[in-house]
């Protein structure tokens, strides 16, 4: 072992260093006029999505017993580092447009961070910190990429192609994962105990209250629509779960997993029509559509999907972000059918580009992600051994005693 | 008991199925006009509030040993039905005239749930979920049908008659609470840990810090002077607390549930002057009196006042929002007297309006709680027996091994 | 020990109700003025620095094992006393002046509690409620002096001479804690638990995520530069924190102290620049020295440094807030001599200001506070002996059973 520890240290370090050098140099030649203090977002916007990507993702990933530290502290580096990482690439994006204001570049760093963070949830506890920052990097850029490809060809607007995350985040992040060997389903430390499912329960409620300015930050027609519907969805998701969650247990219990999933899947499957929608009752059926959805997916994958499919998704984040997100996909698409039922030949186009963008995003999303598990795997990255999967001493020091964790 | 987890299934999610329908329904009739984009109230503020009822008061209740699943997780479900059920009881009763803007009615019916998280705060741990439904249900309705006559009849402002959430909460609950059966005074599960305790701790001071965006979200006049004000009665109240909770435990040392009862006194006893009272140290001497009130009132009611009227409250709410409630009604009254003092025909009537609105809540408070505690009692809800009060066991999948929670 | 006890009982209840009875009179006779409804500075302004004094650094210092009721508790009543205490002072030195607005007053307070909170960060387990409590109100008197000689002599700004915060905490802090007797090295009870350590983790990500506020909420130029600049030195300070701690721990692993104390140094070391830094990368590297300085001075100080001069530094407070704010003022000055190189009579001058000001606080501080922990230590005030240091049962009422803390 102790081999391996060293191992470490003459990697994670250097791989940290060489990137902020980089940019710190990046920035130096990219962000030297004055963009600071033009800005269209308030700090109240910015600071909710920072304190959702930090505290709330942070907190809510924290649910394996013996993974808490790096939970809440990896979500901590990846964020920070892929937060200056996504402001380079949209800087480099834009280069010949205007630079947009700090706050707004920082706040939608923030937002895009969201993919890096459910992807990094479909592999909690399989990959070391160097897997984790190669990921997060590759990510982030290849989030930029397909975003510019639906800007440029499919002129879908950012509003709507930065709330790709949560699609993009799920498929890529379940990608990489099918590339990582499974847990033994015995394992002893893959599972919570009730003081880290509580902690996650914590976590999850800081997402849900702040969901409806997450949905909204980047909303540019009708920012308090926006906050009104999200907030029945969230809220009949919610609802939703309990419901169903005793119908779907052996015993007729409550699982905290499925209310914390479905709980927040309202969120997510509102994110691309919370602005557009006129009455909350669609908002409501789409929050209890996402639930439904969530929980007996849950119900159906344990059976039959993941076992076939040789997916181990460890917290769950194909039905909290991914299947939400196709459903709101094609809500989206139902939602405008109707709406522009009377304009036939701009509603076919409409359509046309909505299915398209959605279809690339996912596409792309596999695909890389498919790609970067490969890359992962490789052993220059110091895979760890499954038999280490899971387990906080061997990233953390723990001077403490030996106390019951 | 696999007989009572069945009879769980059959009846929970149908009646939380069957209610979210008929609520659809409604939003579906009432709210078909565009109300979300108009609103007076902003969403910072609408988020404080969010964030009290959902996180502060989920973790507030956490502080027994084995509930805390329970503790956030029902009041998460309680919060998302009682929401919608007050918006649409809300929208009945202003049915002739304009709706307010959007988030105004979500901010109102979170302000009005509050009542209900005090309610259930009474009866903690004895109710099983369906309980805790049919209470809200109840106690929402009737919170708005009080509302209405305070203000019919006795020309109550909203912002006023909205602030008699504590006592009717309070008094609800613990006319509710008289109707259950007392658990053993030495059962071990009726009991906090340090963890939990400090957990609980977490809550309380997540409430305290937004307690100011509390009392002055609905003000009308002076939203800054509510601030300022109810910031002094709780840091008065906050620090009268370790000074009273030394001089009445045995020892001489601080009791945890003094210094959280107490802090948050402060602010529900400035709720109704909070806009009106003109100087700092009038508020002051009003978080002190609240902090006594409430530490005097628990030294009192150990002793005597609880074993005669065979009241178990199960987390202090009589002293923690009952009496500084009945205290900040009196408070108003002579506050009231002293600025009017040189106008007496009109003080006359501005006392007696006050003090029947009081009179009123509460007495609505008292009879109607004490009829919901009888219906909850009927076999049909199926009661949970005594010895499986406090106890999250009955009612959440507990997969972990049994480790120590 | 039961003399121990009753004799707290006769002494800290009337401590604290003599110093609210005071706190009442001197507010009915300095602020009858009406202040309140005026302000130029935001509720949620506000609202961020209350939150990071109240609950961040409540659970911030958190992490001994047997303290956490302390930790929480304490910080509860140092902050709401000297809330009041620092108003008033505010109030007695203005006094010829027209009165601030009412909700700047407190969030000057507030931000000015910073640096008891931190001094209280040194000395952590060691002090009693007593003494606490006199060195609170000493250390914010003092404090508010050193602002007014700042103010008066070298005509340093308000909003500068506030950030002087933490390293008058630091140092005022380390001062007291050089006259209290060292804990054994080998004691048990002063070290964490991995779910103390989390729960510390939970009150560092809560300061991460308002340390811009913190920055930027007195800035009178640009609120928004502040705002920028802040994150970026926070995020680089806490990338570099996880590079360096692999570097410098023996097994080349992360250790949880070194990422709590290095992110938050960023925050620290930029706040005197914050709103005068042009350009991104420039914050940046400042966010990277903090790190180094605090993670580098951790390695040091633990092998050759703190045995040599006798401190114990409880909470790591020179690290993570005295040599950052060393830097940071240190990097100011060569700001501004980059910046005005071309004026060199008036660069003189201001680079001899921002060096005596920077003198003068850390003066201040070294002495006043040396002088206070001689105070502190007078028998009248009950030092507990060294056994006792570090232990909530001194101090709160343990109902619950013997369970693992």
């Amino acid at each position: 072992m102790p081999s391996n520890y060293r191992s470490f240290r003459k990697s994670v370090p250097w791989l940290i260093l060489f990137l902020e050098a980089v940019f710190i140099i990046l920035f130096y030649f990219l962000f030297s006029g004055d963009g600071a203090s033009r800005s269209d977002i308030s700090y109240a916007d910015f600071q909710d999505v920072n304190h959702m990507v930090i505290f709330g993702f942070g907190f809510f990933l924290a649910f394996l017993k013996r993974y808490s530290f790096s939970s809440t502290g990896f979500n901590l580096l990846i964020i920070v580092l892929g937060v200056q990482c996504s402001i380079l690439m949209e800087g480099l994006v834009l280069l010949q447009k205007a630079q947009e204001g700090g706050l707004k570049s920082i706040t939608k760093a923030a937002v895009s961070m969201t993919a890096v963070v459910i992807s990094s949830g479909a592999v909690l506890g399989k990959t070391n910190p160097i897997q984790l920052i190669v990921m997060t990097i590759v990510e982030i850029i290849v989030f930029h990429v397909s975003r510019w490809i639906n800007k440029i060809f499919l002129q879908v607007t950012d509003n709507i192609s930065m709330m790709h995350v949560h699609l993009f985040g799920a498929y890529f992040g379940l990608a990489v994962s099918s590339r990582f060997s499974e847990p033994s389903p015995r394992s002893e430390k893959n599972a919570s105990t009730p003081k880290s499912d509580l902690l996650s329960m914590l976590g999850t409620l800081f997402l849900w209250v702040f969901w409806p300015s997450f949905n909204s930050v980047l909303a540019v027609e009708d920012k308090s629509k926006a906050i009104y519907n999200t907030y029945f969805a969230l809220a009949v998701s919610a609802v939703t779960a309990f419901a169903l969650s005793v119908l779907t247990t052996k015993d007729g219990k409550f699982r905290m997993t499925h209310i914390r999933s479905a709980a927040l899947a309202g969120g997510v499957i509102i994110c691309y029509a919370a602005q557009s929608i006129e009455y909350p009752w669609i908002a409501m059926i789409l929050g209890l559509l996402a639930s439904v959805i969530t929980i007996l997916g849950s119900f159906c994958s344990q059976r039959c999907l993941n076992p076939a499919l040789k997916i181990h998704d460890a917290s769950g984040v194909h039905l909290t972000f991914g299947l939400p997100g196709v459903l709101g996909a094609l809500a989206q698409v139902v939602l405008l059918v109707i709406k522009n039922r009377t304009d036939l030949p701009s509603l076919g186009y409409l359509v046309m580009i909505d299915i398209g963008a959605f279809c690339l995003t996912i596409s792309v999303a596999l695909i890389t992600g498919f790609i970067t598990g490969l890359i992962l795997n490789f052993k220059l990255l110091k895979t760890i051994p499954v038999s280490k999967y899971f387990e906080d001493h061997f990233y953390w020091e723990f001077p403490h005693l030996a106390v019951g964790f």
